[in-house]
């Protein structure tokens, strides 16, 4: 199987400049990207400012780097020359869960090798540490101070953690009582990540889209509290972007994730080519003759359609349709063969980087930099209108 | 009326060393201080380090100066060269309410001169601007992910804002909700000021005693849940001022605060001489004839002598007895006379250094710089142990 270079379906107000991979540009790692932006807005005429974070909590999976990191990339290489590309490892927002900190902090610099590693191009695009850039951390308290609580109360994600935790126990409110004020502020540090940079598209997923209207929310907020002759900070877009959400390959029914238990649900990026084989070959689907495009009746197969046409640029539709005389087994060998094929670039090159520490705290210390100094003309601007000079 | 210079009462335990006043070693500000701890706690052979802040919300009344301030002196006066001393502007925690940014910088730069003339040395002490060590602000977020939404619920603090809020409106729901996320984190905030330096004794008042026990938690959770060889953080003591409890000359059943509507209520280091004696003389007493100690009973008359007792250095009993047979204009004019006596030298350096912003920002720069330098040791202990490196 090859991989088609295909110009990108593009709405007029798309973020991106017409698609050069077709004229031969590759970038260093995926070597194609068929994730379309499917819902982008211009704010006006200033150059864009794209800020995006991951959190550094293991290797990613494929729904990691189908659903968020392939499309980074993308971004990168079809921004405009003017454009700012400002992508963060947010430790600060891991430690809202506890984690084992020798696993986190050899997940930290992992992280930074597996964004090199995707493609990535710390010359073209600014690759830093969230927790070394501390104006984060101080405009979260500011914002904080212009945050209702009951906005936070009404966040779905603390909504969910609320129930899991009370279904989790008997008596409820002790449940809520221990959750960590960190789980409940964390979207609040999420809107300063974004704003430090006055951020105006902002690709994350579709499960952060409250997050990203409480952060123009707070965008708001400060821009009428504390008037100038211009607002600071402009409301940013949330990038949606297709065929992103990679499915359990044992449970169809929720999301490719690093917290389910079972090992064989997701790829890794380090995982061989035979555990790919392996992993994809034992994915569930279902015994109907064929195969067909229904991602509600026959998810397995959809969740598979889905992955072949993200790794290969296809409509999934009509990567449907070729499959439609063929069996299950044909499709996972195909499924496989595109997943290895998008992978195994990456993953030499990801694990040549991470044992390159040297390397990775240069590129470390240099991103943080730039960041820093991009962030400080806000925090400056911000210091001044609350009077905090 | 003279001032005394009196040897200080010192508990066995007491974080001061022998009071120096005697020997004639006069601070540049106030020429006395009478306030004495009553409840310091040594934290083994380790250097004390002592913490406390201030909000800059305007000009210091007398309720602050005997109440704080004139502490954080005798604190300098009588520290062992070993010990630190930091008194921090803490801007951050102002913002949890509405503030006039030109108001709020103001007062910013004011309080700085203020702890100046007090008799502050920055030679000695480390006196900052909070907002100009970011490590507060990321210490806090940290901090945030360890403190179960439970401790800070039940903080009085927040829930006399609740039923105050409550009170105010009819549903209760929408008030809570209203409530930002500032006011209900704070002391989180205040627990980093503090954990930064890892400081073992904080003076401050008797109501943010709370306070100091959440910062206590949190140390002791921080030091359990991120072990090492030693455990990182003291926990830190509470250190309480005796006599420091200035009530109101309008209302003495409650504490002289910068938020009165009534002006005549307190005493303000800007205050001139005619000033003082016409809010003393128009202070709330009773109908009695003599003077008796009486905090209950007589409770306007209690805060004369109270205040009088602070000034002076005397015991309040000892100070009542005097009084005994006279009326309460004498006593007013006495305590008029010692009040005035008390401020009229840093009133002077205030009025002087205010107009010096040059100098103030020489000092505040050092301070911070100071600050940062020690809080360094702290943070970067803390990135090592919860994984962030």
């Amino acid at each position: 199987m090859s991989f088609l270079h295909q110009q990108l379906r593009r709405a007029p107000t798309s973020i991106l400049t017409p698609c050069r991979v077709c004229r031969s540009r590759v970038t260093r790692g995926f070597k194609s990207s068929a994730v379309a932006l499917d819902k982008t807005t211009e704010t006006g005429s200033r150059p864009r400012v794209v800020f995006s974070g991951i959190q550094p909590t293991g290797i990613p999976h494929l729904g990691n780097l189908l659903g968020a990191l392939l499309n980074w990339v993308k971004l990168q290489r079809d921004a405009a020359p003017e454009d700012k590309l400002i992508y963060s490892i947010v430790g600060w927002h891991a430690l809202t869960l506890p984690q084992d900190p020798k696993a986190l902090s050899a997940a930290r610099s992992d992280m930074l090798a597996v964004l090199l590693a995707v493609g990535l191009d710390p010359e073209r695009s600014i690759i830093f540490h969230q927790d070394e850039n501390l104006h984060h951390a101080e405009l979260a308290w500011i914002l904080n101070c212009l945050t209702p609580m009951g906005k936070l109360k009404r966040m779905t994600t603390w909504k969910s953690r609320l129930a899991a935790s009370r279904n989790a126990r008997d008596d409820s409110e002790v449940d809520e009582s221990l959750l960590n004020a960190g789980l409940f502020t964390y979207p609040v540090l999420q809107a300063a990540d974004i704003l430090a940079y006055r951020a105006t598209h902002v690709p994350v997923g579709e499960d952060q889209q409250q997050h990203i209207e409480l952060c123009r929310d707070l965008a708001e907020i400060f821009n009428r509290t504390f008037k100038a002759k211009r607002p600071l900070f402009p409301l940013p877009q949330h990038v949606i972007t297709t065929s992103c959400r990679v499915l359990s390959l044992k449970d169809p029914s929720s999301k490719m994730s690093k917290s389910s238990p079972d090992l064989n649900s997701r790829i890794l990026l380090t995982d061989t080519p035979a555990q790919v084989r392996s992993k994809i070959r034992g994915a569930v689907t279902d015994s109907q003759m064929g195969i067909t495009y229904d991602p509600v009746e026959r998810p397995g197969a959809a969740n598979l359609l889905n992955i072949l046409s993200a790794c290969t640029g296809e409509e999934v539709t009509i990567v449907a349709k070729r499959y439609a005389d063929k069996g299950h087994g044909q499709l996972k060998a195909d499924v496989a063969e595109a997943v290895e094929e998008l992978i195994k670039g990456p993953r030499a090159e990801f694990e040549r980087l991470r044992r390159e520490k040297a390397f990775l705290e240069a590129v470390a210390k240099e991103g943080a930099e730039k960041a820093r100094k991009l962030s400080e003309v806000t925090i400056r601007e911000v210091r001044t209108r609350i009077g905090l000079v």
